[in-house]
């Protein structure tokens, strides 16, 4: 039986694991009941579902993520960069009517200006600072909305998210581009020339990318040529807007494996370099010390 | 009855025009049966339920856009920029089992380097250029897919295609940037604003996009400000881009109209003006000029 629960709960699914009292992981359970799925009253019967079975009496569960949203299952509100990452302590209680869940939420991080939000990378980073308490550089967070972190002195001192991750799911998924985009494969060479020309030109960006669907027509570009090319052209506008969070850093990455290789590949071509970190790692860690904080 | 019918079928529309031999509209007709809602066998059915009516003999149908694409009613195929617009010359004739028809298709406009392609467009430069014979500078066709069309000597010398208004079109009704678009309204100054940040600072667009949302949660903007800004921005990046078209050019505007009023606001802080132009007028010059053509 768990000691507790940690939950990650994003817009499109939760992930749930049962924790014993040294933060080792006894089992874990997800859901594609995302924030997004969901009303407020809506989350109590989702998480019974999802991670009932580890309940036999009463349990902490602490949850980061879209969950803490104002259309979450309560609102926990923003830690307003400079600051460091919420903890248990700035956790907002959930209304639950099982009397056997206490339910803790993790405050997102807002910045005024510009004005910038997270929820569920602030765990993260809490818990890369958990391993890390002394690191002095730049946390970027590859994902739909990849995010730009610079910390300091256990604090997010400031941060910038770029939405090049949804942006490219639309285009692959929703556009024209769509038809030359389909099936597997990956071609590491157009990935690099979009990241060249992404950095060197972002104010073509729109039209570098009716070129794909053109060099399809025309040319015979094939999707594996036409999906990394995509992938780098909106990479390398990221990285030419993101510059200063990254030249000359101390860099870490916190995201999936894939992704967070596909920038450490575009970065090394402008010899930067950085350190890929396991997400799930962060996040149990970042959810653990909260708990351990709420005392 | 009509002498003869003029066409212009796009992706996701239709539109028809029964015109007498002078080249006046006797009456219009539309279907929301575009090339992309059709397989090839379906054009014919799909055009006699439009304007069958205005059948009743042997009748000619000149048609320009995606129904001469490779998926459309026949491959009309695409002439090579730099190159005369497309005239009845050109056109190819699509099968039809009515023996009243006798259906023909334009050709589209292609470019080698930088790959690029048109379909209808074309036939509006024709139609522009066939009322202005001496006409020597830029055609900008704002739309899903926006053209700037360098024209001399009758011929189009070059073009450039921008997703500006696909990617305004995704992202207002398929992101996370939704929510705070919606409803009516245009706040005029965002827009003016968006439009100075986009052409200084491209590389910052996705993460511009974010801050909307941002913008929205943490400081109340409202939609009629975040529309316009989207906007803005947009149409800022594209004409850092398309600044060699537009530069020192004498400009002429074919497209919506409320569209091309934008474009020309955006331009008018860079002290450049342009002639806006009725599209439909445009289309049905171009599609008069080919059916003479035709012979």
């Amino acid at each position: 039986m768990a000691n507790w629960i940690a939950v990650d709960w994003g817009t499109t699914r939760m992930r749930a694991w049962s924790m014993d009292d040294a933060g080792q992981v006894l089992a874990s359970a997800q859901s594609d009941l995302g924030m997004g799925a969901l009303t407020p009253a809506g989350f109590e019967t989702a998480l019974l579902d999802t991670a009932g079975d580890w309940i036999d009496g009463p349990t902490r569960v602490v949850a980061c993520g879209m969950v803490g949203a104002r259309q979450g299952w309560a609102d926990a509100g923003y830690a307003v960069a400079p600051c460091k990452p919420p903890t248990g302590a700035h956790a907002v209680p959930a209304p639950s009517e099982d009397p056997r869940l206490e339910v803790f939420l993790l405050p997102g991080v807002s910045q005024q200006r510009p004005a910038d939000v997270m929820r569920g990378e602030e765990t993260q980073v809490a818990g890369f600072l958990a391993l890390h308490p002394d690191f002095d550089g730049v946390i970027c967070l590859p994902g739909t909305h990849t995010k730009w972190v610079r910390v300091s002195a256990g604090e997010i001192v400031s941060f910038r998210s770029f939405m090049t991750g949804e942006i490219f799911a639309l285009l692959s998924h929703q556009s024209v581009l769509r038809h030359g985009l389909e099936g597997e494969g990956w071609d590491g060479e157009a990935f690099d020339a979009g990241v060249t020309d992404g950095m060197a030109r972002p104010q073509l960006l729109t039209s570098d990318l009716f070129c794909l669907r053109a060099e399809g027509l025309l040319h015979g570009m094939e999707a594996p040529a036409a999906r990394a090319r995509l992938s780098g052209l909106l990479i390398g506008m990221e990285l030419a807007g993101a510059r200063p969070y990254w030249l000359g850093q101390d860099l870490a990455f916190i995201g999936a494996e894939t992704l967070s290789d596909a920038y450490l590949r575009a970065l090394k071509a402008q010899a930067a370099t950085g350190t890929r970190m396991d997400a799930e790692a962060m996040t149990l860690a970042g959810l653990t010390a909260a708990r351990a904080a709420l005392g």
